[in-house]
């Protein structure tokens, strides 16, 4: 089984296809998320792992929109805790840190650590955690640290210089796992739909399409709009639903916003995970 | 009067600022979201011009969570239609373009036309613009180039080496005119709400919220949902309404969502812009 994942080996996206596969796979680091998909389409992976959404971020607008692109299917989703550590080459102190790398969002979540302990050290946005730390490792550079995960600096041999470094604890992020072909499993009681309005006024048709769901008690779980490209101001709505796309009331459900004229895209169905 | 914006003159934030309060302003130019919001809640300026959503990319995330962070208030809004050009010292041509900067969103725009054009040039992720117009123009360096508007060309010196080099000419931005102080200007007729539900269950709990707006017939032109930090997979509102904060109808509305206990908190209301 060969894995797509954006980032490096020890970064959260190889945590998250770990915690999915096992340790019986196969690493394709990709550079980008773009690269991620187009690696799964090209048949290079067999699967991909995708982050979706964090909890103090939100939505990662670009995944949103591969998603709707690739036409891949989900098959599964994974929830990994975030937490960072500082980490740099062994012996280095705090006092010796003049450079902070990471990826944008891990130097985000840790600005107020950053602020308040390392106010001077410049930071720089690298692509990914993990890849932040092989880079301090790969130039020797004692005045640099890098925000990744404590299984980067075993993997990378570098030192854990603070622990727990983000702003808020409460801090996951959901990742889905993805396959070219639709296959519904059997255990799947989680649906992720895309729906585009007939009418482009709401609540009109926003609100008649969640009177589908709520007249038939099915609860839904995230609901995000994004633009339609070439629309201005007109959106569509990524919905992931509590039940299996085999469930009898979500199939009326669906047939219900259809006659109203609503294009419904299915994404997946598959097994939630545990949060 | 003096207006707070993210990046420098000539930015597509400074064509906003000029577009809502005309020439006669002075601006301060701040690094980044937070500092700009900062600088309008500390007095350093009267108002603050915010990008808030941009057509293609959707939702700024950060300003959303800054808005109900300050509890400032909107006063206005601008939409601005973005075309991207590349930039360059006088005598360059693309033959000598070895690194082009940006801001991210920038760059990820004209990704088409960096792909097919100039597919061997690095990209750097620069904070502004127009900022990276004043870089190129103080290196002196004819090998980078930098993605901005034609007003920054002519600020700074340089020249237009590419017109329209954006993917998509369909890229409108909105930004939100902010001031400290609660001002119902009498030509009010749209009206930006965050609401909490009383209940985590989707759809029930929002199904109700906008089922109050429907019976009434108002209409809504956005709907953005954010995490709540600190209660992973919880979620708020953000939504734009479509009259003013003076309409009886809408007071009933929220009146009743306050009944069936969501949390209400209101942005601001203003004269709609023409897109």
């Amino acid at each position: 089984m060969k894995v797509a994942i954006q980032g490096e080996p020890a970064s959260y996206h190889s945590q998250a296809a770990e915690k999915f596969f096992g340790k019986d796979m196969e690493l394709l680091c990709c550079k980008n998320f773009k690269a991620t998909f187009t690696a799964l389409a090209a048949g290079k992976a067999d699967r991909a792992v995708m982050a979706i959404e964090n909890s103090l971020y939100g939505s990662i607008n670009e995944v949103y929109d591969l998603l709707l692109q690739h036409k891949t299917w989900i098959e599964g989703e994974v929830y990994l805790h975030i937490q960072h550590c500082l980490l740099g080459l062994p012996g280095t102190t705090l006092r010796d840190v003049k450079e902070v790398h990471s990826q944008a969002q891990a130097l985000a979540q840790c600005e107020d650590y950053l602020d308040t302990r390392l106010p001077h050290a410049a930071r720089f946005e690298e692509y990914d955690t993990a890849g932040s730390v092989q880079l301090i490792q790969q130039r020797g550079d004692r005045a640099a640290a890098a925000i990744a995960s404590k299984q980067a600096s075993e993997m990378y041999g570098l030192q854990v210089l603070a622990r727990n470094i983000e702003t808020h604890r409460q801090n996951y992020t959901r990742f889905v796992v993805l396959r070219r072909d639709k296959k519904i499993v059997p255990d799947a009681s989680k649906t992720s739909i895309v729906i585009t309005m007939a009418s482009d006024t709401l609540p009109g048709s926003l609100q008649h399409a969640l009177q589908a769901f709520a007249s038939r008690n099915i609860n839904l779980t995230m609901l995000q709009s994004r633009p339609i490209t070439g629309r201005a101001w007109h959106y569509l709505f990524y919905i992931d639903i509590g039940v299996g796309l085999a469930d009898k009331p979500l199939g009326e459900a669906m047939k219900e916003m259809k006659q109203q004229g609503c294009h419904v895209d299915i994404l997946g169905t598959y097994a939630p995970a545990k949060t």
